[in-house]
């Protein structure tokens, strides 16, 4: 059977050959503590962090890549930033459509601490004006924090607009990047972000277990480590060291993920990201058009394949989503993932709460075939439930 | 150069094939979404976290391997516990012969959240008498964390009886098992433990990256989830769920990584942690004797082979430690790792503290001819700084 793994929004489960590359030469010969030990091979897993960090630093154009912190992944980022940051009292505004890596630590937060969240409502795609962002900043705003891209539907944020808004205000921003690193031109220095949470198993095509944060001077200052522990400098000391990026990596590396992280991230800058997008936005039209020629399917997307990542919501009439999304793995080998995408909040934004979607989500390694194959199967799944 | 790899208590540099097969294959075959998507792979992909779990349930004599939770390393073990569980106020016992991952958050939290510190002084040989940590007990007493063996002269603290200690007087304890797990004979049950910290580069045989805790049912109520985020499951709720390993297992996991530990387990039960034990013993007891014999050379270990991990330090007269270790990588390819090992306040009570030692760290993979070339070289450079 063909295979068609539409589930990119998850993880990129084809990764470049570099990758697989990277990893298993690291494990092979570089299996040791990266630049704490004096010795050659230490040494040199330490310069492939280095590697993968100088990388990163392309990509983001970041000035100086010691900003650029490594995380287990985008969940462990975004939780050590609010953790690390926020006081009893502090204000946080978000938005209406984010996962459940930013709304369940927030809701303990909320209860906890006496954290106060403002929840801006998006409409029904997903769309957000940066004024009513604006609009909720107070005296006690530590915090915006917005997810750049749904990974429901695919509705990408006006981030240049609400950094300025942060920028003018002088509150910090986060922007979780998880669906539009890889993707999306995101110009760091440019766009004057102070938090870039990124994870490096999607459209950067790195490991799973992998990802990061790239913090402004203000953030790395303001922040506070949460993990705490060795770091191989000023090891004498009992107290964290201030110094970027041991602030805040503290243990022992993952230098095997971390090096095919900087393969995949290398991968993604060989083709640039404008191929990238081009290649992939061409595969998302082509599917909502094919989609929407299907009676009894509706299409949960931003209404504008140009403003949006290329992962898109369905639903099928008289057919439930779990089942719909075993049926086309079992009898076409087509991937994809079903119901709340841990993101219930978002589903309850576009109005598919609780039953939620079939989501689609297209990555660099998709062909034309695999999508008219796809359509081709969803019209014979709702034809069949709607006789 | 014959090459001579002495840093296994940083990281096991050499993995059993079955390692690096483990983690290709499922960096190639299985890098989506365990236990996310409803399709095959995703579906392999959690039975390979299954797996390992259960892997690591037969090693610790584990009833229900639930309770065995994921992190990536055991820094981030130690930390997840001690922000989860200490309020202000609460009183914690540990000694001085911690890694920098104990001490550098508990210095944190005895200026930031009041939270009381006792440091049970070991001797010189990194002893301690349990009585010791039983007679520092009070009513807000809330945790006894130790170093079941220390990463400097790996002298193995009385476990059980520690143990004993905290049930009698119904405080939580936390072993951290960096440099036993994978040597010593750990059961879970019958030690009556709360949290087994445990990392996975090191004697499991697993990649960097990898590592987790074990908890009884108790501290796993008690202790609340810093990291929150999705879970795959209950992922309408924007609560973090209550089960486990839920509660603690927060993101997407690094599958290949964790099957690489898995590997590693199996490694560790196939051989037996008896043949393990005997082997590197044997070795250790053939350093140690080599040693002994090297005028200018002080050797700094528990006192008995058979009380300790395979680790021990050395300092030599006339020469600084870090251009030590430097020499016996470039001139004999024998990899060792000087310096204070992130555990400054273990050095103070060896009284290394601040020049530090080159520490011998001995691993499954090495052999008889390894420790002989090593206590050659030791001789030569001890012999030639101090004519």
């Amino acid at each position: 059977m063909k295979k068609c793994y539409l589930d990119n929004a998850s993880t990129t489960q084809t990764k470049p050959a570099s990758v697989y590359q990277a990893v298993n030469d690291t494990m092979q010969h570089n299996g040791c503590s990266p630049s704490r030990g004096g010795y050659g091979c230490a040494i040199e897993a330490g310069r492939k962090i280095l590697d993968a960090r100088s990388a990163l630093a392309r990509l983001f154009n970041v000035a100086d890549s010691r900003y650029i912190v490594f995380t287990p992944g985008i969940t462990w980022s975004i939780n050590m930033v609010l953790l690390g940051l926020l006081k009893e009292g502090d204000h946080v505004i978000t938005t209406s459509m984010e996962h459940n890596a930013v709304t369940r630590p927030l809701r303990c937060l909320e209860q906890e601490k006496q954290i106060e969240v403002s929840w801006v409502k998006a409409n029904a795609l997903g769309q957000i004006d940066p004024g009513q962002i604006e609009q909720e900043i107070r005296a006690k705003t530590r915090l915006i924090l917005v997810n750049h891209a749904s990974n429901i539907i695919g509705t990408i944020l006006p981030l240049a607009e609400i950094a300025e808004i942060s920028r003018r205000n002088k509150v910090l921003l986060m922007a979780d990047c998880a669906q539009t690193a890889g993707y999306c031109d995101l110009d760091f220095q440019n766009l004057g972000l102070d938090i870039l949470a990124f994870t490096g198993h999607k459209a950067l095509y790195g490991p799973p277990g992998t990802g990061g944060m790239i913090l402004s001077e203000r953030a790395a200052r303001e922040i506070k480590p949460v993990i705490q522990g060795g770091t191989g400098s000023s090891s004498a000391s009992q107290l964290q060291p201030e110094m970027m990026p041991e602030k805040f990596e503290s243990g022992t590396h993952n230098t095997p993920g971390i090096a095919g992280l900087g393969a995949g991230v290398k991968f993604v800058l060989d083709i640039g990201l404008e191929n990238i997008r081009r290649h992939e936005q061409a595969l998302l039209e082509q599917l909502v058009a094919g989609l929407r020629e299907i009676p009894f399917v509706t299409i949960y997307y931003s209404g504008n394949t140009e403003k949006q990542v290329p992962t898109i919501s369905i639903t099928i009439e008289n057919l439930d989503m779990g089942e719909a999304s075993i049926l086309l793995d079992e009898r076409y080998g087509i991937m994809t993932r079903s119901g709340i995408h841990c993101a219930p909040i978002s589903h309850q934004t576009i109005g598919t709460f609780p039953l939620g979607t079939i989501r689609l989500s297209i990555g660099y390694f998709n062909t034309p075939a695999d999508i008219s194959y796809t359509v081709q199967a969803i019209t014979e799944l709702a034809k069949e439930y709607n006789k």
